[in-house]
């Protein structure tokens, strides 16, 4: 019983832009509107998690987390609509490369 | 400027069957006759193609490389048929693997 694995990502020229970690951190972000719940969830230190976002924003023309200090309500952290857009096309990409596998497993001669 | 990458391999239910690194090795081996030589030309310790080879060879009904022992010209190392088999299939994958990405990156709407 064979099976096709496979990894996939993407880059800018400037390294990883965005990869499944990097994707479910947006997810979480959006879901706990805060850095620290969302690295916590994923057993991730703030630090790293911060990094990861800079990252991503550092990449990009315009930001896909914003953190916005205080003020009535208290501030917040946000993906924003460039970064569901971000989000969903690596989701598009990602089911298509299960696709991909599946269909490929399927012409192996083995 | 994006670029989609990615990693792609072959699994049994024993792990991995073969991705990019054992099939290079599986090509040295080819190519010089000797796990030792092929080992050195990818900077690989004797162990770890050996134990690369031995991992390929348990998971499939047929060997993928077979050494004889001594007799008139000396023993040998080579890869068999199916060890061949297993090489085209893999590179037949990797192939449409990049065609797959060069796609999808057009289809990124980013």
């Amino acid at each position: 019983m064979l099976r096709i694995r496979g990894r996939i990502w993407i880059e800018s020229e400037n390294g990883t832009f965005v990869g499944y970690g990097r994707i479910i951190l947006l997810e979480r972000i959006k879901k706990f509107g805060s850095i620290t719940e969302a690295a916590k969830s994923m057993g991730m230190s703030y630090r790293h998690a911060w990094e990861m976002i800079d990252s991503m924003n550092r990449q990009w023309s315009v930001p896909l987390v914003q953190t916005s200090a205080g003020g009535i309500g208290g501030g917040g952290t946000r993906v924003t609509e460039e970064g569901e857009k971000v989000i969903e096309n690596f989701w598009e990409l990602y089911k298509k490369f299960k696709e991909f596998k599946e269909s490929e497993l399927k012409s192996l001669k083995l």
